[in-house]
This record gives C-alpha cells, sequence and structure tokens, in this order.
C-alpha cells in the first residue's frame, strides 16, 4: 500500500477539515449565515493580499480573475507590456490581443526572471504603455520574479502604467505586499496557496486602478469588477457564487490566519530550499536561475529520466507533474504549495529515492532526505 | 428540534452521497481518472440536454454560460430579440447591450409567458435579428415558457436566428429536446436540477450555432466555447475546471440516468402540481398563469404575510424566498427543483400551516397537506 500524495501546483492537497466543510449541506448565498461567512473570508483576503482594498472573490479559475482585471480596466487599443518567461505569461500576452489590446510581448528565456535594468529598457521604448504585466510565480518553469523591485522600477519609470501581478501561484508562497509596494492589480486562485479545490478566482485593485476602471464604462459582464466590488460592499457576489468552496474558503483561511503570512512564506522558503537541496544531492539537476517557492524544479535523469515520473506515481504514490512545451520529458516539477510541511518533502524525496534506484541513477541512498533534513532543521534553530 | 431544509430555486439541496463524494481528496484534472470520470459525465449531459452535440462545461455560474454563447455566437451590431417576462431574462437584455448588440427587449407582464402570435408579430417587426433569447423557467416568477413551441415559431418565421435558451431553472425539471425542436443554445448552471452546489455552468450549441461561431475571430477568452468544444474532444477543459464540483457531478448525473429523464420531468411535474393544490386547499392565490415546474409561486397571505417566511425559516426550519423588485412582499417562492421528492412537499405544507396558523391566516387545518396528497395519489395510479 502506499498512500496517494499529490504534488502538483493546482490543484494542491486541501486539508481535511476543509474537506468535510465542503460536505455540509449546502446554504443559500443570500441568507445571513453565508453573508456573515462571506465577510470573514473577505477580511482574512486583505490580509493575507496585504491590502486595504476589497479582494474581489469570482467563480472561475485564475484565469478568469486574469481576463476581469483585464476587460475592467483596460480599452482596445491600449498598450500592455508582458513579461513572457513561461506558459501562463503567455497566456496574458494572447488574452491581451483577444481583448484588442497592443500586447508588447517581452520574451525571457524560460527559467529565468527579468533583472531591473532590462525592464527598464523596455520601458522606456514604450511610453505609452498603459500596463506591465508580471508572473510573481512562473509555474511551468518554477520562477520567481522580484515582484517588489519591479513594481518600483515600473513606477519610477513609467508613473502611470499599471502594474499587474499574476500571483496565481505566489499568493501564500511569496513575500506579496500589495499595498506597501504599490502594485495596482494582485489575483490569484483557490486551487493553490489557498489550500481548497478549483473554481474560485481572487483579485484586488489598486485605488489608482480603480480610479482608471471609473473612467470608462465597463466592457464586460460576468467579470465586471466594478460590479463585483459593489456587492463587496454587502459581503455578496453580483452572480451566485460557488457556495460550497466558499464554505471551504473560511476554515482554510482561519488556518492561514492562524500560522501568520509571514511564517507561510517562510515555511515555503524553508520547504524550497529543503527540496532544492535534496535534488542536488541526489545528482539531479536543478533547473532555472531564480526558483520559486511554490514549486521546485530539476532536469530529469538523463538515463530512464522519462519513467521517473510514471514510476513515482504508479508505484510510489507520488504525483509530480512533469514539463510543458520545449520543457516535456526534460524537467520535472514538485510543488510544495499550500498544504504541505517538511515530513512530506522528505516523504517525497524519499520516494524518488526509490524511483530513481530503479531507473539506475546514480547517488549515494539517504542523502537526498538526509541534505533536506539538515536544511529544515538550520533553518528550525535560526 | 427542526431539521433546516432548503426550498430555495438555486441553491438545491445536494444529495449526502454527493456531498461526500466531493469531500474525499482532490485529484488532479490532467490525470487518467479525471478524464475518465469527465468522459461519463460529458455522455450523461448530453442525454439530459437531449442533444448529440457536446455539452460544455464552464467554471462559472450560469450567467457566465449565457456569457459564453453570447460573446461566441454575436458580434457587436447584430440585433437580439430578448422576451424579457422577468428579473433573469432582464438580465440578457442588459448583458446584450453590455457587448454591442442590439438589444430588442420584448416585454411581458411578469407572471405570464410569450404566446406563439405574439411572438411572430415580434419576429416579423425585426427581420434582421439573428438571435432570439427565451427563459424556459423564470426563476424571479416561476413562469413557464413553452419552448417547443417557441423554437418552432422562429424558425418558420425567421428561419436563421439562432434560438437561445436559458434553460437554467427548466434542465432536469421541463422537458427540453434540444436537438428534436431545433435549438441552437441551451445553457444550465450545477445548482439547480443537477443537484450540486453552483459552480459550474453548461452550454451546448446546435449546429446552425458552430457555424455561425466558426465564421468569426473569437472575441472573448475564459468564455471562448470554440476553444472549450476543442477540449471536451479530449474529455477536458481550457483552463483548470472546479474539479469536486466535477467529481460530485458524476454521481448527480448516474442517479438521474438510472431515474430517467423522462421519469424526472414527471416528477416535477407531479410535485408542482401537488404543491400548488395544496396552496390553493390553503386559501393561498398562485401567482402566475403559466407555472413552471420548477418552482411553485403564490402569494403572501395578506393578514401577516411579511412574517411568513421569517418564520417558516426561524420556527420551522423551511427556506422558501420572497419576491424581487416589484414583487418584494407580495410572492413567496418554494422551489422543487432537484433533489425533492413527495415527501419534502407534505413536510413543507404541514410547516405552511403551522406558519400559517400562527399569522392568523384563515383555512381548514390539514387540508394542504390533504390535497397534495390527493394529487401524489392520484399521479401513482396512471
Amino acid at each position: 500500500m502506499r498512500k496517494p500524495r499529490l504534488f502538483t501546483p493546482g490543484p494542491t492537497p486541501v486539508p481535511e477539515h476543509v474537506l468535510l466543510r465542503m460536505a455540509e449541506p449546502i446554504i443559500h448565498h443570500r441568507h445571513a449565515e453565508f453573508i456573515a461567512l462571506m465577510e470573514r473570508v473577505n477580511r482574512h483576503l486583505q490580509t493575507l493580499f496585504c491590502t486595504t482594498q476589497p479582494v474581489l472573490t469570482l467563480t472561475a479559475s485564475g484565469t478568469g480573475a486574469a481576463e476581469a482585471a483585464m476587460t475592467t480596466l483596460f480599452k482596445e487599443g491600449e498598450k500592455g507590456i508582458n513579461i513572457n518567461n513561461g506558459k501562463f505569461a503567455e497566456r496574458w500576452g494572447k488574452m491581451m490581443k483577444t481583448f484588442g489590446m497592443t500586447a508588447i510581448d517581452v520574451e525571457i528565456p524560460w527559467g529565468n526572471a527579468i533583472e531591473t535594468e532590462q525592464l527598464r529598457d523596455v520601458l522606456k521604448q514604450h511610453p505609452d504603455a498603459s500596463s506591465v504585466w508580471l508572473v510573481h510565480s512562473e509555474t511551468s518553469t518554477g520562477t520567481y520574479t522580484n515582484i517588489c523591485e519591479m513594481a518600483r522600477t515600473v513606477r519610477e519609470t513609467l508613473p502611470n502604467a499599471l502594474v499587474c501581478i499574476d500571483g496565481i501561484t505566489s499568493i501564500g508562497a511569496h513575500e506579496c505586499r500589495m499595498d506597501e509596494w504599490d502594485i495596482d492589480v494582485v489575483m490569484t486562485g483557490s486551487q493553490k496557496g489557498l489550500m481548497i479545490p478549483p473554481g474560485l478566482a481572487f483579485v484586488a485593485l489598486s485605488e489608482r486602478a480603480w480610479q482608471k476602471a471609473a473612467s470608462f464604462k465597463s466592457r464586460n459582464f460576468y467579470f465586471d469588477l466594478k460590479k463585483a466590488r459593489e456587492a463587496w460592499q454587502e459581503h455578496s457576489t453580483p452572480w451566485t457564487p460557488a457556495v460550497s468552496l466558499v464554505c471551504g474558503l473560511a476554515p482554510a483561511l482561519e488556518m492561514m490566519m492562524e500560522e501568520g503570512i509571514e511564517n507561510i512564506w517562510h515555511r515555503h522558503a524553508t520547504l524550497s530550499r529543503g527540496l532544492r537541496s535534496g535534488f542536488e544531492a541526489l545528482n539531479l539537476k536543478l533547473y532555472g536561475t531564480s526558483p520559486s517557492h511554490a514549486v521546485s524544479v530539476a532536469y530529469l535523469p538523463e538515463k530512464g529520466g522519462k519513467d521517473f515520473v510514471k514510476l513515482l506515481k504508479k508505484d510510489l504514490g507520488i504525483t509530480v507533474i512533469g514539463g510543458q512545451d520545449q520543457l516535456k520529458d526534460v524537467i520535472f516539477r514538485t510543488s510544495h504549495l499550500g498544504y504541505y510541511d517538511e515530513a512530506d518533502m522528505l516523504g517525497a524525496l524519499g520516494a524518488m529515492e526509490h524511483a530513481l534506484h530503479r531507473i539506475g541513477h546514480e547517488f549515494e541512498a539517504g542523502k537526498g532526505v538526509y541534505a533536506a533534513q539538515r536544511v529544515f532543521l538550520e533553518a528550525a534553530r535560526r
């Protein structure tokens, strides 16, 4: 027997008591008990986003949150700079084109993050751009972008451009201080750091962004954030929300509030460091130059690497995920976003040692878990 | 002690085994087990919609399904005839305007359905209309529209106009034969006849509609049904779906397949007839001229009527819902859409008798449940 364990960057595992909360009889979304629940949820989401602005809850995937922000804030013909360093970043560029925006796709080699100077140069070339889109944690490559620094660079160079952050796999993993860092749009999804199933997306806009939105008529309906903000004032949503998911969100957020968001960021940093140390100790080459704390990426072993992911799932109960496009059969991605602790990392590394042994990869048995554990103990001593 | 019982037209009650299924550990939406689940779900949805066309599953409320159909099928400037006989119909007219369509709002007095001759006249006045929007079961007023007849009328009068049906509270309650009746768009939501929580919406397009969609470039992204159809071929979705809701949908649809859709329609007709007989027997005046089988509507008793809904919820555990806009404090709506049987109707009527007694309404005790039970027994004898 092997317990099934999910190490995918969304859906991520849902705590058992959250699952059971969602299995309670359904309640009506216009009644007092749901409104009280939503009030608490809304408050906790603001803490999570480090903002005093409303964090709006949409019934959609994270892509819906991006669409909501884009169509609420930008008209046809507006120019958006899209920092494209992976599959998800690529999607926002396509979305801009669909909605008639001029997308300036700045291609950054996969596995890398844009640097300050590079961004400044791009901004200077496009002084008419009204937005800059950045992916905080690019899930397709496990790449972290320094949003604090990039937001400051945009604000210095193009003071009026809106800084739009895909925080889909960063919120709850990486420090993201929306108000303090002067970010205009932050969005995330439910099945990531928030530890509940997919189906909800969240988005917050800055005062600057709301003012821009107010300056023209909405060109969307379901994703009209102006309408969503009105409903938010009454702890409600314009359309029927995914009630059971909101009921799960409440205890998930309470767990997060109890742990404290700075501790959550720290936990993710430690898990990421431990797992990557384990990979290196197992002679697995790390991928990328700027690792995300949400998902750790390594090259598949040259010998038998194609079987590695399958073997892990089939015989060892561990679901990790391969690469996409040019990274197919090249890398594997192990998520530790959300409901994970050190024991999960040790367990995953232990299973990986089994699988690596089977495919004939060369490494010293036990060294992966040893390396990770040393990182964890060291982190605890600080 | 009073058990809490929900009689709202969405969310509707979720069967216990479906709730528990959704509480199982989350699975990944790109893995074999989920794809196999989706394949079964897709097949059953076709049976439910009486169509051989794909029934596409969106992560959204029913409003999202309408937006998906509207933006996938119609360009700016196209003329849509919106048969507006309630709050939900009204919404589709607003949506048309948001997306730059010319909305011809045909106002039908609330509580009434459009008649064939009237529709024919409207169609003749607008030979350039490319769509006609009809609400099969208008939830705000409990009104049924004869879609079979109206679809035929459109086809005879404006052969190329697309017939778009809001089946949000009709699918699973009223006969709706998409292919046989030559309907172009049918949409519904998860928290209605499908007996699962809100968060999924479903939409199917006719061959005629798909051809129209193919003739121009998509102007939407999240709700691009062409993209959704491509993913459907592989039992997938373009974006991360609400996995746990799909996991609940599978056993809910299996229940429906076992009962048989004609039996489900018959059950809803019987429950509706029984409940309305009960209302009449309790000297409650029925509202409207064309009752939906999903939600039964009666006027609140003149004396103490305002307390009736509150009393039912607070002291008797029964959640029904009041009216909206001009019907606020005028009517109450009792849903029997989805997971309901005769015992539920008798229980609701029993509780209503208690509440009516308390507010001093005049009626003969026991006569409500008696009248309903006579309808149920008579239906069983057939």
